[in-house]
């Protein structure tokens, strides 16, 4: 669905670091994490971006923020959006604090504790039926009847531009680094972390991680075109989505490459970022280092970072077996 | 059983911070994190020191360091110590490290990841029927045959003052804190968190969380005798052990109370710190905060540091349902 404050403008450098001063104070400045049994299984010094605590628990709440401070005028019908995920709640909680109203459509089978973490920030939940197009269709009947103002969760350049200032403060707690790996799922974080690293001026890799079961970036990459994909497969639930037209040529003009990691190994690295350094991740945020772990040999010796990018997993589903 | 080195010496508040000088550069200086929903559910402002992030994943290598560097000439025939926790693993790394070797007595229905961490820090295991007196017994046949210093896990002057100095780290990271909370088994965190107290010269309380199943260190202050617990009863393992002969009157002269929670609100706890600062914490060191939320009328409006204690946990074999 179109945005309307989309403007087809796509975001620039400069914009992720305008980003950065609007939200400062506003937003956590998360710690960098690492860990000497992590580097020698990597072969590489890996430095990990704890997105998993930033508020509501994800970096979604960077974009959000972003999104609702730039709307100026515009802010006073509030904001609306389509999501179940983490951007619903990020999107509800950046406008509370700017005392904006929020409407979010959820579809109707989405788990109860998600509808109450949104609830519980303030925000009206709409249920749709669980198909893409009743979210989208319902969605724009509230603008036209409530008005509002629809922030999409990534094809958005004040949201890329925000997502963005998490590799931003990475690139400021650790010096020379060779690499950067985001996950990939609608782009909007991995745009943002190239267009921070372009800002940086330093001469360092971007990749994106990507789960082998949703891996439209890669083939949108490998095809030259962007190739949407129907039925992922990945238990990276925050990554089934796919390139949106923002994001799309930002990745294929910036990024080094997608590295794709099978959901064996999403799980694998998952437990070892929480046995190894005791921070709780969501399977989504533990596909950079699955990715990096499947293909070790291209960071052989490197300095790489690693954006953590959420935390909130069901602990009652657990995608290993507990007794 | 005895140990030589004890020296029946009491340690002082003086000697934490000598230890925190001894152990510089040894240790991580863990972060300290907060949250603002915690502190709503606290009525109060809590600051958790994330202990579970130190090495081996427990405040335990502190001691452990500490007592190793303390040794001097009495090394050379190495440690050896029985424990089955987090104490085995501390100890044989912090002996690795300094190039010593360490022996370690297990019960040999140990788990077998267990006997691989201390393995894989380069610990020789030697394995004991499941009983006190018999770790004992076989650790004093060691000692006779193959020498070594024994390193008692908590009832050590050296092991007291080492694990003081998370709480003194705490003390100079947040200022004006009314109360501290430290988990209490053996007592040794709890020991060198009063000398560390006490050392600050600060006006402010420290308590001791225990399970209401192993509540020994509460019945031995009200009795005013030390009543070690036959069998203890907790979720929380690393806290099943009674209070020893030096950790005992320490305790019970300084300590402003003791603060007893049930299982289920450890496991809640747990579950809370895990839930909303995204660290993966033991059921020991969820503790606190569990005595804490049973007792909040006692720290209403309170600034609070709180001691997690360690991060070592079985990921296959959570205390919840999972599916």
């Amino acid at each position: 669905m179109a945005d309307k404050n989309n403007a087809a403008r796509a975001p620039k450098a400069q914009d992720v670091l305008q980003a950065a001063e609007r939200i400062a104070g506003r937003v956590h400045r998360t710690p960098v994490f690492t860990s000497r049994s992590l580097n020698a299984l990597c072969e590489a010094e890996v430095f990990f971006k704890a997105e998993n605590m930033q508020k509501v628990g994800a970096f979604k709440f960077r974009g959000a923020t972003n999104a609702v401070l730039c709307l100026g005028e515009g802010v006073r019908d509030g904001v609306v959006t389509h999501s179940s995920g983490n951007h619903a709640q990020a999107l509800a909680l950046a406008a509370r604090l700017a005392s904006v109203p929020a409407r979010i459509v959820m579809p109707k089978n989405a788990p109860a504790p998600k509808r109450a973490a949104v609830e519980g920030y303030g925000a009206r939940v709409f249920f749709s039926e669980p198909t893409q197009a009743a979210r989208e269709e319902l969605t724009r009947e509230i603008i036209e009847e409530q008005g509002g103002v629809f922030i999409h969760p990534y094809d958005n350049p004040n949201v890329i531009a925000g997502q963005g200032t998490a590799a931003l403060e990475l690139l400021q707690q650790v010096e020379g680094l060779d690499g950067l790996i985001a996950p990939v799922g609608g782009g909007g974080l991995l745009s943002g972390t190239l267009l921070a690293a372009a800002h940086s001026g330093q001469r360092l890799l971007v990749f994106g991680g990507e789960p082998a079961g949703a891996d439209d970036a890669a083939r949108s990459l490998a095809s030259g075109q962007r190739r949407p994909m129907d039925h992922p497969s990945t238990v990276a639930d925050g990554l089934r989505t796919s390139l949106g037209e923002l994001t799309f040529p930002i990745i294929r003009d910036m990024a080094a490459d997608i590295l794709l990691a099978e959901d064996t190994r999403i799980i694998e690295a998952m437990r070892l970022i929480w046995e190894r350094l005791k921070l709780v991740v969501e399977p989504s945020g533990a596909v950079p280092l699955a990715a990096l772990l499947a293909h070790k040999e291209r960071f052989a010796g490197r300095r790489v970072g690693i954006i953590l990018s959420g935390g909130n997993v069901d602990l009652n589903q657990l995608p290993w077996r507990s007794s």
